[in-house]
Parts: C-alpha cells; structure tokens; sequence
C-alpha cells in the first residue's frame, strides 16, 4: 500500500492506451496535481491545452480486461486560489427562442478562499457584490481507457467515464468503472471548486487542484457503465444524448447491479426502484450528456 | 375565507372550460376528496374512470386570463388503506434492448399504514417480505384550464400543469399555474403515498386522498410554465419531451423568474443558476416528461 | 354519393367533438373551402384567427369508434393569389450557437400564380429577383375528433391527426384516420402552395384553397395512426417529439400494416422494411414532430 | 493522376491517425477493396474483425488541416455472391412497448446476383420466397482521422465521417471530408448491396467489394459536417443524437454551404431552404445517427 506523489509534466487531451505514466499496485494511493479545463496548473502556468487535459495514465498492477477498477476519492484540494466560468447560460438549456438574449458568452474569474470554504466573483456585477457560493471540489473528467484501441475527447464521456461533470464526483466516493485494457490506465483532471447540476454554463469554477485517490481492483467482476458509492447512497451514470438515452444506461446499470449484487429479479428490483429511485442530471452540456441514477441504502435495508 | 369540504361526485378525464363544480374566493381553503388514477374512490368504488379522474373545476372568484393562481397545499390525508402500482419498469426507461427481460406488467396491491407512515406490498415477492417505503403524499395531476377552449388528457401535462408526477407538489408546497381562462378552472386528482424521481413503473403507489389546499389570486402577474416555492426552495416545471425540452422550459422559466422578481439581468442570473440550480426529473413516463429546475433560497442571499 | 359545396362561416381552432357543420354520407364528396393558418380567406378577410382555423366538422354517417375514416384528396385548388412564409429558420432545427446569426422572424409575402404553376416572393431580396418555386398544394391541418372528449389546438398533432404539414398529403392521396367518436368528426385546413420538408421556416407557403375530397367509413378496422396511399406508396406518419418517437410510432404502424394486412410476421415484415423504408420528416418545426415511413408498391410485390 | 490497386492485409476498428498504408498524390485513382461490417473478405476469408473493418488510410499529400478532402466514389463493384443481414428491426426503432414482440436477432445469408442486379434472401421464410431486392451499393462507413489525434471506434460517426450507413453514397457521388491531420488520412469499408433509410435492421446487405475512387484536396476551404453532391443535388450530413441534433448539425452546415459559396445571406438562405430542403434519415441505429439535408440543383437556379 504505497502512496505515490505525482506531478504532471505531460497531458493528454484524449482517453486512451498512452503509455503509462506512473504503474502502481492494487491498494495504492496516489496524490496527484491536476491542471485547470484549459490547461492552467496551480501556478498559473499553462502546461496543457483544452479541452480538460488528463494527469496520467496510471497503470494499476493486475487490472485486465472485464475487471471492476475502483477508486475512491480520500480528498480534492484546492492549489490555486483562482477559478473561472463562463458567464451565460449555454444555448441548447433555454428555449431556442431565448438564446438571442444573452450577450456573447465570456469567461469570468473567480476567487477561491478554500479556507472559508467559499468563492466568489472577482469583478461581480452589482447584484452579485455580497453573493458567493461553497467551495465543494468535484472532479469533472477521469475514467480508464476505452476498448478498440479507441482515443476519445476529454470533452465528452462514455461507458469508460470520461467528462461527465457530475457534482456527486467528490471526496468520499468510490468510483467504479469498467476496465478495458490491461492496467485499466486510469486518467483524471478537470476539477471544479462548485458546479450545479448540468454544467448549465459550460463550466463549473474551473481550477487546479490536487487529487488523493486509492485503487482497487475488483477481479472478474464486470460493469456496464461507471457506478459510485457513498455513505448513504449507491449509484450509476450513463453518458449519451439525449437526456433520455443517458437515463436509459444509468437505469439499466441500477438494475443489473440490484439483480447481479443483490440477488434480485426484474419484478423485486423494479418495485424497489420505482419507490426508491432518484436522478441527477449530471450535465446537459457536453456532447454525451450525463444522468445519474441514485438509491438510498435505507431504501435496500430489509432485503432476504 | 371560507373553508369549502367537497366530495366529488362526477369526475373528468380532461383538463379543460368544463362546468365548475363549485365556485371559491380569493383566499378559500377547500377539503376536496380525489379518486385515485383508475377512479376508484376511499370506498373502493369506482365513480372515475381512467386516466386520473379529476375533481373539480373550481371556479375561483377574480381569476382571469394573465394572472397567476397560486395554490397551497395545507395537508394530504390518506383515505384509503390500500394502493397500487405497476410491477416492472417501463419500457422506455431502459436500453431498448433490456425490454424482454421483464414479465408483462401486472397491477399489485399495497397496504398503505398511514399512522405508521410506511407502505408495503400486499402480496410481495419473498425477497421483500420484510421491505416497506415511507408514506410521503403528492399530487400526481393538478391544474388550471388551458387556453383556445382545450381540453386535454389527464394523461398528460403542459404549460397549464396536469399530469406531472412530481413528488415535490406535497404538504407545505405553494403550486402557481398560469391562469387561462375566467375563474382559472382549477383541477386536482392522482393521488401517490410515494413515488420515485420518474415514476419509472408508471405509477406511484396509487390510493385515494383527501386534499386540504388554498388559493391566491396574483393579479397581472404572468407565468409560462408551473412554478412552486416551499420552505427552503423554489422551483420551475417544465413538461414535454424529451427530458431535453422540458429541462430547457424549466430552465427559462427559472431565468424569467430571476430576472422579472429579482431584478437581475441574464448575466447575472446565468452565475447564480451556474452553481446553484438542481435539477429533479419528476416523470419519465407520461406523455409529456417533466423536469424541474430548483434553487434554494440560501443561494439567492445577498443579492442586492 | 352526393357532392356537397362548403364554405365555412366559423372556424375551430381546436380539433374536437364539436357540433358538425354538415352531415355526410359514406362515399360522398365534399368542395370546401379554408382559411389559412391566420385565418385569412380567399377574400384576404379575416374570419378565423389563429393557429390553423379549421374548416368542420364533417359528421360522416357510419363511422364509430374502432373503424378508419379514408379521405381521398381529389383536389386542392388556390383560391388567392397570394400567399405569405416566415423569413427565417426556426431557431430549433439550427445548431444552438447559430441562432443568434438571424434576424427576428417576419411574415413576407408571396405572389402565387397557380395557372403559371409557380410561386415568388412578393418582395424578394437581390439575390432571389429571378428565384421562383414550384405550386404544389398541400394540407397542412387535417384530422379527427381525439378520444376522452378532447380538444386539441391545431397547432399540434397526434394520433388523430392534426397539423402533420406533411408535403405528401397532396391531391391524389388516400389518408386514413382511426375513427374516436360517432360520425369521426373530420376537420380540414391550413392549405400550403409549398413547403420543404420538415417545415423548417415554421411555415409553407401559406394561402386559402377550395379541397375537394370524399370520404369512405372502412368498418372495424382499427389503426393506431394515421396511414396513407398513393398511386406508387403506402405511408403511415407518427407525431411526436423527438423525431426518435416520431419515427417509432410511424415504424410500428408500418409493421402493423405489413402484418395485418399482407399477412406477414415480424421476421418477413422486417426483412421488407430493412431494405424497402423510405422515411420523411415531415415537420420538425410545431409542438410534436411528424415522421412518415414510406414502402415503394414495388417492393411489395412478390410477396405470397 | 495515378491509378492504384490495393488489396488491404491489415484493417482498423477505430478511424485516427494510423500509419499510412499507401501514399497517393491529388488527384490520384484507387482501385481498393473493402471487407464486410464483421471482417469477411471476397474469398470468405476473414482478415478483419468487428466492427467494420476499414481499409486504409491512405495519405493524400498535400491535405492539410483546414482543407476539404473530396473523394468521388466512381464505381462499387460487389466481389461476392453472399451477404447478410439482421432479421428483425432494432428494438430502438419501435414503440419500446413492441420490443417484446419480435424473436431474438439472428444473421441471415442472402445471394447477391449482381449481373442480374438483384439480391434475395439464401433461405427465406415461405412468404418472401418471390421476394427480392435491387442491388445498389453503397459505402457504409468511410471518413478521414479527426482531430486531437483521436481514434474512434467504426461503430460511430462524427464530423469526420464515419459510420454514417447512408444510402446515397454510392457511385457517382463526390464526397466531402473536413481535413484534420496532415494527409487526410482516409478510411473506407463496410459497403451494403442495399440498405433502407434508417438501417432500422441493424444492418445493409453487407458484403464484401471493390470501391474505385479518385481524391481531390480543396486547399483553404473548410467544411464542419460531411457534405456531398450529385448530378442532381448537394448535400450535407450530420451525426449525433437523437435525430434532432443531427438534423440541426445538417441544416446548419447546409445554411453555411449556400451563405459561403452562392453569395446569400441568412434570410435569402431561410427561403430557399424553407421551400426546397428534403431530409434523408441515413441510419437511426449507430451510436450517432445520421440526417442528410438536401437541396436540388434545380432550386438554386435563378440565383443572382
């Protein structure tokens, strides 16, 4: 169980079989750096490139294909005390009719007091002098690499993660995703100091930070599409357009995995899920939009 | 302030300029009893017939086209100790190719304990035998007429409200729908004990209720889209599909509520909703799909 | 087999159960005359406001419930000489970010001269003086009373049919409706010189017309959505959004088709379909799309 | 201007930017020949893998990013006697309610008689036993590496190109590719001896063939989406879903197309493609489905 300290001196702008950066073992811990969506890193320094470049691969010892590869976020720290995003709703959320309300959209900058737990806008319009918002870091874009060889955008997602921009990605949650080569080669990056649900925006307070992750190999045990845990809750999240193609995945996964881990059939599982169920609408801006499918652990309590 | 109890005795599978059964002032509370979604009452006879019986309208005195009618529901007592759901997930909810896997879907019956607060299977498969779910009422289907004379399915919904299926139009919940017609015409029906995000078997634990609820004329006041408040929260509806529209309604009619009562201007608006908007899918069912855009009153502190 | 003449004195802006304007028979032929989508006559007068005045209903003696109502469209003849479009795209059918490039949508006119055959601007822009189009009439509005005894604006669309705007109900064409109530209730109108597919500027070429059809009651025979036939292709079309459900009800409807009537099961039936389906989108502009699925006669010959 | 043979000996599942299997000058011909959607060559052979196996790239000196790569498909010789097919429709492409109704998908031979022109099932159920089908080839899935130094799975499409199973690429259509890395580097495979529109079974007749074209580089001129031309029409494609995006990603090219190259702005634009646009639904089965927007030559005359 070794913790490795990890500096990016390289990114990549695609999800893919790069050559890994650092390999570690099943129960390792890494404390790794990440550089902001548009390259900027904790010193205001611009070693990558949009869209989101990715700290790693990390080559994870024993990860084959049709593994569960598992990471859980111990932390999320904010390294920089700046952040941006951009200052108008992105078109494809409003009604088409109302795009041609907002002026050009503009990137705007942001002050992190990680201290306070709180940030705010540094040239806020007068409405907005009082207003701040917490400081809750979430990663925004990190997977393993997809199957065929595939390299895909950072700015999108798949059943191998990727930019799903889901706020619920923060410390004290297992990740899983679905390992496709061996080493699973895992990537992350592109965190966010505060994001609603859907990235209505484009962004959420996008900034640098630094990452402290373990992982975990789970053997012969195959996903669909990434799930999560948390203290309360289980969940999955599909990746695709639209909205309802997304919730299709997600639900699906949640099926499999309240059949294949719970031992329950389709009827048992539906009546769970239609009482239990809650969605998240990760975000409805990137090319695969993302929806999150969630069930309470009170929810599974007095299962046979 | 009159306090009006009602017992419908004729029930309506449209929302539209039907006969107003009663007519209420400004300010009148109204007990009003509602069948549940296939029209069987708190007797368990059956005086409604399906889709979600309506009971109503009630005319409410000064209502006219261009205001908003504002309705809180005080209470929604359980009548009947016995519900109902479907026993699969819908069709449309799961990939496409996961459809065969189910049974075709069948009615099942639950035992509602209101004192208790949970709600459990009648007949349920062993894995659930020891499985119940809180009781936590809502309103699957209430609203005002809509405008050019229509009268449209209760099956569905639209910008006058109907068949929304959102869990949040509960006890404590001011509902405001944009009123159409003299008198508004306001309609309420469909009754859950629970219900998932979605309503992804199709119903909630359908079940007959007693409905306590006031109305509050807003005059001049316009809205596009149903709107609700409650104690910590506001929030938007919008209805259509796919998820993508209905969120884009939502959506612009949380930005139009911004900016017509708290004074702010899109760019100001697109920060706040930028970190502070959630997101519910209320039904991934019906017709129309609804989504609901939310933020909560602690993010819209220090404004000036 | 009566020919009747009609000219409206009202007009329905809804398509509903509301009183017939005229009693016929099964196998008689109807001339009459509509408004267009404003409500503008032949006369350039006004009797009809928007959206789409409807001419009827036709109460045609024999249809009930679970029969299909042919109407054969013998012909639609321009009653004006001029016509009028919007001038822009509709912001839906544009990438999101480009909506912002046109001007605000305005109605312009057209000259149509129906002996010459050919339609042009009335003030044309520079580029278009020598630019005409083709007058191939159509009806854009046309259907029949919904079930539940409901009303639904004419600027939408259903199972019953509605404002389909599809260009291929033109003179020559059987279209058939699955009959709701007593009599089916028929309703026509909203005629266009010309139109694209999908409907793209949100309108045709919009102008009053005389149709002439006739009506046939096909008994006990029940489809789910409206079908149609020409002298080369049969045709089903569904209404709804996304184009996705839009084309899924068309298929189905299909499918139903080949095997209710050409005696085929779903294995044959798709085997035709994978390689013979032409589809239209017909509108993808009013508040549910239409996508029409089309088999070419020929490919459906050989069958045993 | 050089005539090349190639018969490939390696095939990629993904498009990106591979070493160059042979290098052809503007202008240059290439006689290559293509394995089927799983890896069948014109012997029965299987040298390739799914999904669709492409042959290439080939490296066009002198393309650059920013240019427009222009391929005319001059000819699609079938190389065997054989094809294959899905048996039923493709559970997205019903009403998810229907998915139940058909049995478990299979593959199917065909015989594919192509002196004579006509392809029929190899052992078809008794009702198609009469029944055959035109052979008109086309090219499934061809396109050139994205940006980004992506390499996507051939399963999908995007902007530069890819599996895009439309119908109307077949001989005598040049083909436009936007340039995103030195040489082009262009892929082509997965040829259909037919097709519907929509591929609603999941596939065309896929088989094996030889595919002449000849490549032509547009220096400095750059396209977003595919674009294509006729003796009889231009074209443009774009993949994404659901079908709207896609729509939306073709109009909004074609908009470009006629502002860019005849002169016009949005509004004379808007009229022309209000009028004339016709819609193709290439494929609604891949992961990104495909929606042609086409105008005929014969609308853009009379231009000044």
């Amino acid at each position: 169980m070794t913790t490795h300290r990890f500096i990016p001196t390289l990114f990549h702008n695609t999800i893919g079989s790069h050559a890994p950066v650092l390999r570690i073992a099943d129960g390792d811990t890494v404390i790794a750096e990440t550089a902001d969506a548009h390259g900027f890193d904790r010193h205001g320094a611009q070693p990558g490139t949009r869209p989101n470049p990715m700290t790693g691969p990390f080559y994870v010892e024993g990860a084959e294909p049709g593994d569960t590869l598992a990471v859980t976020i111990a932390d999320i720290r904010m390294t920089r005390a700046t952040g941006w995003t951009f200052d108008t709703l992105s078109p494809n959320v409003v009604d088409p009719g109302a795009v041609p309300r907002f002026p050009p959209r503009s990137k705007t900058g942001w002050i992190i007091d990680a201290d306070a737990g709180r940030a705010r806008l540094a040239e806020p319009p007068p409405a907005l002098k009082d207003w701040s918002v917490a400081v809750e870091p979430m990663i925004g874009c990190f997977g393993v690499a997809p199957p065929l060889g595939q390299a895909i955008s950072t700015a999108t997602s798949g059943p191998y993660g990727g930019n799903m921009d889901y706020r619920g990605f923060c410390a004290g949650v297992e990740a899983m995703f679905p390992v496709s080569v061996q080493g699973a080669l895992f990537f992350l990056g592109d965190v966010h100091a505060q994001q609603c649900d859907g990235e209505i925006v484009g962004t959420g307070i996008e900034t640098a930070a630094e990452v402290t992750f373990s992982v975990s190999v789970v053997k012969g045990h195959a996903i669909a599409w990434p799930r999560g845990r948390n203290a309360t809750e289980i969940f999955t999240i599909g990746n695709a357009r639209p909205l309802d193609q997304a919730l299709q995945h997600a639900t699906t996964e949640m099926l499999n995995w309240l059949i294949g881990d719970f031992g329950l059939d389709e009827v048992s599982a539906s009546h769970i899920m239609g009482q239990a169920v809650r969605y998240d609408i990760a975000n409805v801006f990137n090319p695969a939009y993302s929806v999150v499918c969630r069930i309470a652990l009170s929810a599974l309590t007095g299962l046979r």
